[in-house]
């Protein structure tokens, strides 16, 4: 009897990163005092109690309990226009915006629109590990164009523009960057953009992180005032960091309509519509809230500090790059596997953290600290945590 | 300048059936009475109060912001198994339960986990249409069986045996079905499962309408308790009816193990995880609920009964099939397109329901009444509606 078997392509996946890495840390019994867990990346501080007062509010009403408008909720989307609008300095409208569960999603979403089995897309390393694998299971190919240290972590414009060769459909870049921290600047993603379009080539930002860049510099980029950018350019945002909500999974894409047209079909079929009742908190919280998510992003300016003045005092452990959430840090033991040492400092020093190697090949040297989930006393704690932290003898 | 395309089998899926639909009846103003909203398959009653509280009550909490377990909350998973194992009287682990943003999205990672562009799937005509169109964006190819109104839109064994060539992953049937009604007896279900095992194929059983099945037949089947069923049988399941919460997006996935495994790694890249708050309250509801869920499967069936008085009065319009949540109907108008028929019921007498051409190729000669949406009355009213309508003359 023949076995029924599975998708070559998923069961060839790996499993998922962070359930693996957590559960490293349940075999750490506080020997050096409580669990750093710079594993995940969430913030450590809770959402806002009108944000909680709304969700439950709109949870526990039947207005939202039927199936919703495909392309997510009109105040919602209108809200967020009138956010990214202003924060753009571009005039976009709601028809521009489809709200999705989560930045996961609306990657997937935006990839599928693009790509096909078969086809390619270009990205870089480090990756964010969730793309490469969509793709994967997708079965469409990746080019990747290496960033490292020397550059700070971005793409050489000529490396870009060799990328893109005939036949892929798209380049995704994260800024500020996952793994990395990287933030690119408005005018390297300009030279991209204008590569990109010249090539007929998809360009996909993913800015989960866009709402911690420094005071004075929020805006990320010009490329909405660029006439015609719908026909080229994909924005992924997601809700879960800036409003603390991951648990309530929504997201959005900010693209031309035609886009926009495209998703909804893809929705319509992966999961018809994303929850509802969160989708109407979220539009109270949007214009409401800026105060709040102006606190967070000191906040997390404060860990980054924090951070920068533990690793200058640990001169094994090189901080290669750091922004918004992540740092990428080089760890002292050239040559061992970036997973064994994650694996030793969450079982023995209590320190848990992402091993380099699950963004890509050539990441081995590297550890990614998700600071944004611990505070600044936590962060102090890691000083004495990583000075005394050494691999066991073999 | 080369222009950046979209994938095909995107860009060529057409626009999802039941937004335009409900745009038909925006043409409606009233002239026969209140709309008759016969389109989307939803319980014209609302959820529980109790429900609505633990919604609130979950939603409002800090308990589940943060990201959850991607197989779903180990609370609802724990219920829901409870359930299925009375249910079926077989004895299943939380570890057979993979929670979805709904029944749509179990029914895209199942197709995943098992098939990959330029592989196929065989499924039977009338279909649900977001499972050909799910596979149609994949690029997996689709083998059809036909059913028809002379074996009450049930499939013929050998018809089954003939589709399961060489290259087909997964057979896929829907029962209760949409759009038909037509429910499969458990015998025929065990026939199918064997000749699924025999061939090394994988049975996919889309469950959405389980809980509107007669009382007294409530058990669907009897393929959980056949050993080694893990390796064969995939149950795909909807909370949005039964529990009337379709914009909270729940459903589940009942299967082996090494399925759910699978199923994990796709819903990490898709969303991570199903929102939280929702599957902590359904997680109190799905032990408590059961009388009232009893109450509205009665309901369903008055409604049904109220369809079947109002259709024998009609005999241009023929009942073919009828059962759980739709009937399936023979409109009096041979040769004309579906479409138009329905597009007119809605435009001109304010009944709103799918044309057969959304459910594959054949089905021109139909129309599909999701009559639970609709009280008694209401469904009385159809009788006066229906007999008094017309096409508009050329
Ligand atoms: C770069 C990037 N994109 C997307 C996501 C997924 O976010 P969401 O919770 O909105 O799915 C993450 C989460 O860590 C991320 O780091
Ligand atoms: C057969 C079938 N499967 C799945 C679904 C989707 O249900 P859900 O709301 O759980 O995604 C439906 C909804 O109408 C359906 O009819």
């Amino acid at each position: 009897m023949p076995h029924p078997a599975f998708n070559p392509l998923v069961a060839s996946l790996s499993q998922p990163p962070v359930p693996a890495v957590l559960s490293w840390a349940q075999a750490y019994h506080g020997q050096n005092g409580p669990l750093i867990d710079l594993s995940q990346a969430v913030p450590g501080y809770p959402a806002h109690p009108d944000m909680l007062r709304w969700l439950s509010e709109a949870a526990g009403s039947t207005d939202y309990t039927g199936y919703g408008a495909i392309e997510g909720e009109s105040v919602l989307r209108e809200a967020y226009v009138q956010h990214v609008s202003t924060l753009y300095g571009a005039t976009i409208a709601a028809d521009h915006i489809h709200i999705t569960s989560g930045a996961n999603q609306a990657f997937m979403c935006a990839a599928m629109a693009i790509a096909g089995a078969g086809d390619r897309l270009a990205m870089t390393i480090p990756f964010y590990f969730n793309q490469e694998t969509t793709l994967s299971m997708l079965g469409v190919g990746t080019v990747f164009i290496e960033c490292d240290a020397s550059r700070s972590f971005l793409p050489d414009t000529a490396a870009v523009e060799a990328a893109l060769v005939d036949g892929v459909k798209a380049l995704v870049l994260v800024t500020p960057n996952n793994p990395t921290g990287a933030v690119y600047p408005a005018g390297l993603l300009r030279e991209i953009f204008d590569i990109c379009r010249r090539k007929g080539v998809w360009l996909v930002l993913d800015e989960t992180y866009r709402d911690f860049l420094p005071e004075g510099a929020e805006r990320p980029h010009e490329l909405l005032s660029i006439p015609g950018w719908e026909d080229t350019l994909i924005l992924l945002y997601s809700f879960s960091k800036s409003f603390c909500i991951p648990g309530h999974r929504l997201g959005a894409i900010t693209a031309g309509p035609a886009v926009i047209e495209q998703v909804t079909k893809i929705m319509d079929n992966l999961q018809i519509c994303a929850p509802r009742a969160a989708q109407a908190a979220l539009a109270k919280a949007i214009p409401t809230l800026d105060d709040w998510r102006r606190g967070n992003r000191e906040e997390i300016m404060h860990r980054t500090d924090a951070l920068k003045a533990v690793m200058a005092d640990l001169p094994m452990w090189r901080m290669e790059a750091v922004g918004a959430y992540f740092a990428f840090i080089r760890h002292p033991f050239e040559g061992v596997s970036s997973a064994f040492v994650a694996e030793r400092l969450a079982k023995d020093a209590g320190v848990v953290c992402l091993p380099g190697v699950y963004f890509g090949p050539g990441q081995e040297p590297f550890l990614r600290f998700a600071f944004a989930n611990a505070d600044v006393p936590t962060i102090g704690t890691l000083r004495e945590r990583l000075a005394s932290f050494n691999l066991p003898s073999a």
